[in-house]
């Protein structure tokens, strides 16, 4: 967490957490990696946890390999699917655009650490 | 830079720099200024220099007067050529859709001052 939420905030409203995390090909943390999910998530919400998120996932191997996909949309975290939206990319996800869906699949409360599964359903050329 | 970044990185993970530079017609910082590009760059790696980008181009002489370009996506400021997705824009390139290619063509590694060409490539209306 680089920006703290404002002080009374239960919902981590004006928080800002920068991540680079692993992008592995499966949900098992020791999965193949195949990149780096790259960006921020901002405390957006103040009756609910509901973050922006600006992310970019930047991929190292694979048939994607320095190709990037750029997202941008809202993660109400608790949500069982959160839909954000696909603004673009790069390399062979030039002018790309599409949705994914983002569903937690494991999550430590006292750490806040998670697994998240990001569905991508991109159009590319 | 207004977020300093996370105490031990040598990636300037964590970090918010927002910027507000002259856009001009050619590399040379005395040519014409057309515009102002503005917004922020956030560091978002933790093992190379790469950042999340958002920027407005905000054109301010010329045919593209009052009109902007917004981009939103990863700068991994030492790599030859850096492409960016053109998210859209507004008056004349309002619905926008593209990208940019990003190349450093001058750097001064005391200051971290540089001159970047941004080539635009821009579908719209």
């Amino acid at each position: 967490m680089i920006q703290k939420a404002v002080s009374n905030s239960s919902t981590s409203f004006g928080s800002i957490t920068m991540t680079d995390n692993a992008l592995t090909s499966d949900v098992p943390v020791n999965s193949t990696v195949v990149g780096q999910s790259q960006g921020f998530y901002a405390g957006a919400a103040q009756r609910e946890l509901g973050f922006l998120m600006a992310m970019n996932f930047a991929f190292k191997t694979g048939k994607y390999n320095g190709s990037t996909i750029t997202i941008l949309g809202r993660n109400t975290v608790f949500s069982k699917v959160r839909e954000m939206t696909v603004v673009g990319g790069s390399g062979i996800f030039r002018l790309a655009r599409g949705y994914v869906e983002a569903r937690t699949k494991w999550f430590d409360p006292k750490t806040g650490d998670a697994t998240v599964e990001y569905n991508c359903y991109v159009l590319h050329y």
